[in-house]
């Protein structure tokens, strides 16, 4: 190894350290931190933040990487091995990218967001799209600008949608997305299904909390290497191979709700688990995109835990802990695949929360190619409500107000929560040639072996692929959506679980 | 308010914010963090510790500095207010102190002393003093040459004592240690009791940790800006005034151990808490020493937890707790109070500790001026043992090799220990002459007033202050051991509470 890439190397390694330091500030803080401390906590992250990220960008790195690679062509200047190469090349990716926007766009950025993140909590707490309108509006502005200046060939949102599943088009969504929507809303017809009532009583968190951590113990999710805790929204948290967490919430009167959330988190945090400590702050030891970490979560949140073999496998420990005893498996199955359209993304159903999707990623694009006014939104959001999913919220709050993305100044985001869905089952499907008998293990709550076909086959190439490369070497086809839309025809539709 | 000194403000106020993030990522390393992220959590300290160093002692900070204070003289030399050019005045006192030693030095001091801890916890672990002995000679070869670099008028020792507590000398430590020494000895001969035996039974986890939550929130401790967790060794760790926490350690069978741990703790935190956040990273918002520190825990701890006067205030709520009901007030003063001589100074009791800290003292003072060699500390020790405390350890484990801070390369750090408890009883006299009824109010555990007296008189002042200025402004007198062993006196002999 030269001693060129061993000094990027050292680099790449202060800044994934860096940024472990950053998860673990955020982590404390939506988990244990003194509620009066939140103002010093903020300070330290914009610091740690400030100083990570002109490493990542200074001078220094800027002089080691283009040691090995021109910076202009791509072209390695230097001996490399296969793997380094591989790590160089997409160095250089990102360090374009991030190279576009200048310091004083990146700070504009940073601030405006700062600000309409408050604006637009207070905006959805007194449903007034009116006080967030003006922020939306500069938001677009300047995602607008953003696309302008990383250049894009045939839509300004192809910029930004890099920044999230690079090499995915915003075309490619389009051709795959269209025809979904159209499928989707004649399954939504036919699926939609009276929501069988449960004999709910109030279970302690304790109980619920240890129900949640001896399922994670099945999969198994390694807590030498991990964490499971309370937070009020929950959400995974890597700092590293070895320090992978996860939290969750727990409904006192729903003890389903906080086992789908943790299998869903537990995707996540399998998936950074999984990658090679070996590469830690290398690309090749880091995680694709966002569309494909959403593959993760989904496959153990829906493709698991959302079918009938889980239940079957699962109610007996439900039960061991005397919890909603008598009811059987088919039952519980029934009642966490209940159809019913509803207003907000976070909670819909596997079914309609494509279509919650589509049309956000409808929505986006149209701001961003100027095609529709942000002061539009709301009328536009509850026509396309009430076209994909039949119904109308009846607050802003209930619709266009709903997800913190845009005033984090995220556009491109939500369409990897479909991609991630899409790519889950495409990779499932591989998955179950390799393992026909997978239903027959897992109702015997059998599990490690679908970790370990996730490790072998996505976990451990860190960055080696992008999204699309990785599912062709995977399924050995390209991707599309038919397995998606199979999958939920054969659940959903003809009743093939 | 001149651009020099706001320039030089903000560097302190990003080390202090750094300081802060070290302090978060220990905190939760000894709490919640996974076993297996410790090499990484290990490098991520490394790295922001040397980024912290860097900045501290940095050719920026000197330049903001010197364009303020002549370093070499101390002479201001721009127009500042009063509070200004207290803090330029120590933070030159800081920077010259942390200048005398060339990075090469403290470097190969960091790599002997990690080794060194290594060592020492097998040595201690498998009671083999040998192991350790090597280590423990370059230890002391190396704070001698520490020594010499910093400069001294009389005793090597002097100049490692500054480091804990500034401007206090060897021969001001010997001559109130020794008159000290005899008199305690004699205090302990008289003052031995039998131990009362209490009906310990099992008590829960949950259930001390809920009666140290209660006892907290009656000094009060503000648990907007700090927490209490559970720990191995028991902790505070400060980030700021609005985050400062701590930990206690449970002992299921003895439900009394936690109590007065909290207290001790908390006298810390309420330092930490009670500084000045205006002046965040800044010395007038930092603590004086670690005695001065030290008289807060002890404070606390010994001055309120081991007083009667708590006890009767305690005892209800205890009771009302279902804990030791039946026992009385004074029965569990008596317990708690209970003098015996023993090997290990963290278990010591009132009475007794203050002599397991004078045999460090006298033993590294020793090591250090080279009147006793390494080799010799064993003898030594037990010998020491023996005089002062009428016991000799049956091993090293139990002896020499007991404390943690030799091998951290901590020399200069045990006498702070007892100055603690020496000031806390001065300044308690003193508070005792503006409460004469304190007694009375704590028998109702109504305790605000005294963390509003320790607010007002020490905390609140940062490093306005040295420690014997503070002492002398507080009690209207100059330092003394007096307050000391009148107290001892009063309450272990003649019997007066």
């Amino acid at each position: 190894m030269s001693q060129k890439y061993d000094d990027l190397k050292r680099l790449c390694n202060e800044v994934a350290l860096q940024g472990g330091i950053l998860a673990e500030l955020s982590w404390n803080q939506e988990t244990y931190m003194p509620k009066g401390a939140h103002a010093n906590r903020a300070n330290q992250i914009e610091l740690l933040a400030g100083i990570r990220h002109k490493l990542k960008t200074g001078p220094e790195f800027k002089k080691f990487l283009s040691s090995l690679i021109d910076i202009k062509t791509g072209k390695i200047k230097t001996k490399l091995s296969k793997d380094e190469e591989t790590n160089v090349i997409r160095l250089r990716e990102d360090f374009v990218r991030d190279h576009v926007l200048p310091v004083a766009f990146v700070e504009k950025f940073a601030k405006l967001t700062s600000e309409a993140t408050e604006v637009w909590q207070r905006a959805r707490q007194e449903n007034k799209f009116k006080l967030f309108l003006p922020y939306l509006e500069k938001l677009v502005t300047l995602n607008q600008e953003k696309a302008d200046r990383y250049g894009f060939d045939e839509h300004p949102y192809d910029a930004l949608l890099d920044g999230y599943e690079p090499g995915v088009t915003t075309r490619d969504i389009r051709d795959n997305f269209d025809p979904l929507k159209k499928t989707l809303q004649e399954f939504v017809k036919k699926a939609r299904s009276e929501k069988i009532k449960l004999p709910f009583k109030t279970y302690p968190q304790e109980e619920q909390f240890e129900l949640s951590r001896r399922l994670l113990e099945k999969l198994p999710y390694d807590f030498n290497n991990g964490r499971l805790d309370i937070s009020t929204h929950p959400f995974s948290s890597a700092q590293h191979p070895t320090d992978s967490r996860i939290t969750t919430r727990i409904d006192l009167k729903d003890p389903l709700s906080s086992i789908l959330t943790v299998l869903h988190e537990a995707g996540h945090a399998l998936y950074e688990m999984g990658l090679n400590a070996k590469y830690f702050g290398l690309p090749l030891g880091e995680p694709i995109s966002y569309g494909i970490h959403e593959s993760q979560s989904r496959w153990w949140e829906t493709r698991i835990g959302l079918s009938l073999a889980f239940w079957k496998g699962f109610t007996p420990l439900l039960h061991s802990m005397n919890i909603l005893k008598g009811i059987s498996a088919e039952e519980l199955y029934q009642y966490v695949n209940h159809v019913e359209p509803s207003f907000i993304r976070v909670e819909a159903d596997e079914l309609t929360y494509p279509l919650h999707v589509i049309l956000r990623f409808e929505l986006e694009t149209a701001l961003i190619d100027g095609s529709l006014k942000a002061k539009d939104l709301p009328e536009k959001w509850n026509e396309l409500m009430k076209t994909y999913l039949g119904v109308t919220p009846k607050t802003d709050t209930l619709g266009c107000l709903q997800d913190v993305h845009w005033s984090h100044g995220s556009f491109g985001y939500f369409p990897t929560y479909l991609l991630g869905n899409m790519y889950a089952a495409q990779f499932f499907d591989a998955f179950e040639k390799e393992h026909p008998n997978w239903k027959k293990r897992v109702e015997k709550l059998d599990l490690p072996f679908i970790k370990e076909w996730l490790n072998q086959n996505i976990h451990r190439h860190g960055r080696r692929y992008q999204a699309m490369e990785l599912i062709k070497k995977v399924t050995k086809k390209p991707f599309s959506s038919k397995p998606y839309i199979d999958y939920l025809e054969n659940k959903y539709i003809t009743g093939k679980k």
